[in-house]
């Protein structure tokens, strides 16, 4: 039931974290501490430990899994200096993607996007991105552990995030999100296919729901990929004091990714639209079809039928019931009114 | 009755304060002097006594219930320096959500929504705020005392509202407002899912005012947001004399959560259109339905009723029934023609 | 006939004041005089003695009623320097709602809309201000007495007027139109809540005039009121040397109606547009609802018809007919066919 | 044939002069050369003619009449100092209204439309404007002489244009087109009335060709006036050295017009619309009501058939066959029933 | 198959080159040596002899040829200093146009369009072009030769390609397929005007496909055309080190034809719009002739059967059936029956 979780934070004075989402998995933090030559990772541990082990001349990773318990991260936000009102934000999902930059800190927060091959809808989960000073923290709504292939490629020392600071590797992080979004497209159009097979084969009920479930997940990933195109936009457009010259070369091109995948969406919609309005004149004409076929019968043997119920009346004087040849003359009368009927509709080219 | 409504003020000379609306409850005037120690509320006090009551190193909050008498309140207006067109706008419903900062002073009017279980209509409801040298004023169109959880905050001493002056209290109400459309979306996205459920099962007349009463509930929300959105973000943005550098920061996050708001709405609007592109080929696809039982069952059985018809006329010589296996012969050929028709009709994709 | 009246000015040179609406009221002109103290009105009075009466330290105000001959007129354009392009434009009705400042002067056209109770259909009449230098001139297409109440109000000393110069008169007039509009809005909400109990209980060629009139009253009113709405905006932000400080603030006040005029012209025409696709649902649906009554009728129906075709041929040999109990059997076994017929169908959940 | 016509450049070098139009006639220069006292006019003369009749102190005006030869007046261009982009564009009629100012030189390039009375459709010329240093070259693609009035008027010395410099002329120029494109709204706005009238009358395919028709006259106008708009109202906005200040005013004018007529271009275009939906909803109107009619018949007379066919069987023992009142009992039944399936429907609100 | 196409880079570090397209062609290497004087060609060479080729007072333009072995252009990229980004685009398919100037250098990369006559739908090939420091490499996806003719001309010496640097031969490069875009648009143009045809004579499945056919192309036009329009566009305004003054000129040009195609596509877009709505109407109309016909005989003929049923029933008492003028009386009744439903009719509209 989705009823009042909108409305979950009525009458709370503002500033007060409360996670809005439906995930109830315990809070988790790892970090990774690295540089060009050593590089660990520490799993399951406290705050107080993290904020310990940040080193200054090292990359410094916090990653949190699980924001259902805000009480929990307070200290982090008060260690690193995370604003309130950003603090808020972390944990409510309903949200749409935006970057803030404030007092020399970074704040990203955006959407991953999951296909469920079962339902087949995409969901979606909240993750935040604090760059601060010497420090990165990432946010990780559900347990879905997205940014492991980066930190395989950074342990095995694999291209070039090792030397890097912080800020390349929150580029990173977006790149990885952003990446991920084009499989989804493959979905859609997948989705699409099915739908356009569906369409000139047989529409029937199954196609309603395709239709809806097609539209709810474009609407999904539009919601998420162009508000948050605009905002890399930005970022990589003005003088940042927390992104380097080097990494907002890179944030240029994540913002050329999702240029491209906005534009998809939109031909995808512009797609559907094309689809139904063919379904429509699909049906209309299919329709006509039918109707023809009933008219045809109808108009050529309802007139026949008249005719012999004229001759089955049991009128005592009808000369025609006696004449020799009445009855072969009825069937021939009869047969050349059909043919002439089925002629005067070709005529009128309905057929 | 609505009509000349609108047309009320035609022929007054601008600047002359009259209320547009249809409540018309007397004017009732509350006020909140407060500081970090005190705490004091007065109800239901007189224009004069309000003005008196003003401390100059508190917060002062003048609430004022019901606009219905602009004279009794005219007073109020002369002494606070409010601008005679901004003193016509308190009182004028008909009007659209705007912010006007004016000679160190700062005007909101915004409208409250209240969701009416009964018709699952949006009910709207002006609410005016005046941000002067040391005093914020409020002015509610209805007795809905929506502002009553934040006198209890305040009361209580929770949160930052006491410690701050007006311009944050002038915040406070705003955001509580705003937070309050959230459960709007709520309550319109029951609608949503109500009206899928009804578009999928049965189309009917019901179906029709559900859809118009979504329809007038989302321009209502629309209307009321986007204005205010614009405004709001207009407010964060600059400098201004009577919002402090620290409160401006709160501003912003409000312009955050309309914009979640109004891409929601959006989000809803495409939902609805969609529904209605559905219904529309749902519609067409059952007519299908229906006339193609109407056309199978009419080719099948008309044409077999034809040669019925032909073998009950009266015509003395009609060989055929005086054959011994006649009728027999009659009955199978018949059949055949049925079958023959309904293969046919199978072969060309009908059902 | 409307025919060529766009077209009248096709080869004339540039700045030919041509009147080019269908009125043909002979130009009155009409001339108040008035300070603090003093108010004179001249009634039914020519150019000269107009020119002759202006004052130094008095509000003169020129009410020219008729533009139906430019020449007649020409003087006044020459005495007060009016451009010729501008002079043009005072006659020229196929014009869209602009301001235009030059030279210290500032020259106002905009629309007067009355409605016509009879046809239901918005009139529009040219109504031009010239503020030049200590006059304003008023141009009034047709003889409506549109700004009767504004006199009356400043001879009877009412408002600010009096007090204030021709740059507030100004402002009081184009006020006054504004508000005007604002009683179209009623007549509008009207005819759209007619459509709406039209549309629910019966679908007619009534329905469609209603539909067309409403569209045309809409698009009247919107062509009328966003041109306007951007010129005036435009007037109010810019330091303009015929407005003074005081009236451009009152200017404001007319840019936020016409942004409540605009933003409920937009919210009627998206509930045209909903209640159109309605309609389009509901036909479709009584469509349905006739249908399947035709065809619950006839497949019952027909096949039975043709069981009493059979038994009433005239076949030789039928045991059948000769059966004792052949007439209750044949007689329950339709019945039963019927009933089968029946539910299936209500099993395939038409009904 | 339209094929490959728009290809036809490909593979050529940039800067290569092609007619791309399908107009043959043959290229005629025509030259004027006027100041307040004299006025010449020189008709078919040679490019070199018309290069050695420029004055110094006079308004020189060469008037090229089809388009077809580029190779006669490249002297003309090389003369003039025609950018080799710019001479190729005045022979390319694919190309939208554009106003390109080059090295103090100033190229217009528009179309002028003609109504087509025979098939009711808009056929478009190019004609291209060069505004040199002391000379105005004028190009028309086709042999409309749409220039005509103006010379005419310049010979008898009527208007501004004799004493004014070749900008002023080339004002008058455009605003003689755009005058022309008024005359073109009359046309449509009649094609309008007359659909209006064809679609509550009778739909037939009459309709369908009228309405692609108008479609394509308000597209061709449209693409026609929206971009030579904003070129114009870019052209009256800056500072140009080709234009003085005298005549920018006057294409302010120009500016003025064609707001007007792109506004009333989008006017129609809702109408369209509105007229096309309103088409739907009678349609199906219409047909609701043939429907209607169609099950009333049918749904009333069909079972009153099958009972006549059950009394017209030939079973030997049908009692009610011999009643002495058999047969008027039976009328009556059989009326009863027609009677209450009528009342029934009725009830129904079917008619 | 695309399938898990868009997603095959995902987990992949960002800068590593790979071809996202489905062409499979080896990587073939040529270069053009030339200057005003001389012209060589060097067929299907190595990298490193490209690079030993490059003259310093010549015009150098490497053609690279089929984009399916990054590794293999590693050295070209190295040595020509393209960044790591500009150098995976050129690898990556799956990309809006874009112009991208860095570091001195400039990257166009943009969509060659290819005209499949077989299944009538346009092919798209990427084409990236990089101008560096007296270099000019253009990469091929596909094998189509589509630089030839300008190579043609080159070698002949036609045109102005040979004495200008390459930043002209760039200009001529993208000029040549923005032209050959245009002859796409007369593809579409013809495949509307079947589309037109088919419509007014019978709308059949082949219709859907045609239709999806032509909006497949139309959209992929856009997709192609409108970025590119906007890069060329801000090329050609701002100041870019690589581009001379001369060629920016240019480049100007070939924006005007992107916005003539642009301008072109939205027309079409509307038409084919138009041409959808009335494809409905068409079919609702034609219904309607359908149903028409079929109610005009059945209401008609239906009474009329009823009538003979009556007499042909076998009650023993029928005293009409023993009338000497029954059967004439009947038929006369029965004949004036039809002729008055058919007059009810007509003047009912219906025909």
């Amino acid at each position: 039931m989705r009823k009042n979780r909108l409305g979950k934070k009525i009458g709370l004075p503002p500033g007060s974290p409360l996670y809005t989402g439906s995930n109830s998995a315990d809070t988790v933090i790892k970090m990774l501490v690295f540089d060009d030559e050593n590089f660990q990772i520490h799993e399951n541990i406290s705050v107080e430990k993290a904020i310990g082990l940040q080193g200054k001349n090292t990359t410094n990773w916090i990653i949190v899994k699980g924001i259902n318990q805000p009480e929990t991260l307070q200290k982090l936000g008060d260690h690193f200096g995370i604003h309130p009102l950003v603090f808020e934000d972390i944990f409510n999902v309903e949200h749409m993607p935006k970057i803030e930059g404030l007092d020399g800190n970074l704040f990203i927060t955006l959407k991953n996007l999951i296909w469920i091959d079962g339902d087949q809808l995409i969901d979606s989960e909240q993750i935040s991105l604090y760059l601060g000073n010497n420090v990165l923290i990432s946010f990780e709504e559900k347990d879905n552990n997205i940014f492991n292939p980066i930190i395989e490629r950074l342990k095995s020392g694999k291209g070039k995030g090792r030397v890097r600071q912080e800020d390349y590797l929150c580029y990173l992080l977006v790149d990885h999100i952003v990446d991920s979004y084009y499989s989804l497209l493959d979905h859609i159009e997948e989705q699409i296919e099915n739908l356009e097979k569906l369409l000139i084969e047989n529409p029937t009920n199954e196609l309603s729901y395709s239709f809806l479930r097609l539209k709810k997940n474009l609407m999904l990933l539009r919601k998420t990929v162009n508000p948050l195109k605009e905002e890399i936009r930005f970022l990589a457009r003005e003088d940042s004091e927390v992104i380097s010259e080097y990494t907002r070369r890179y944030f240029v091109d994540i913002s050329d990714h999702l240029s491209f995948l906005t534009q998809s969406i939109d031909s995808f919609r512009e797609m559907i639209s094309s689809m139904l309005d063919l379904l429509m004149a699909n049906n209309a004409n299919r329709m006509n079809n039918i109707m023809k076929t009933l008219t045809l019968v109808s108009t050529i043997v309802i007139p026949m039928t008249l005719v012999t119920g004229i001759y089955g009346m049991n009128f005592d004087f009808m000369p025609e019931l006696h004449w020799k040849y009445g009855y072969p003359l009825f069937l021939s009368a009869t047969a050349a009114m059909g043919v002439i009927m089925y002629f005067y509709m070709k005529k009128k080219k309905w057929f």
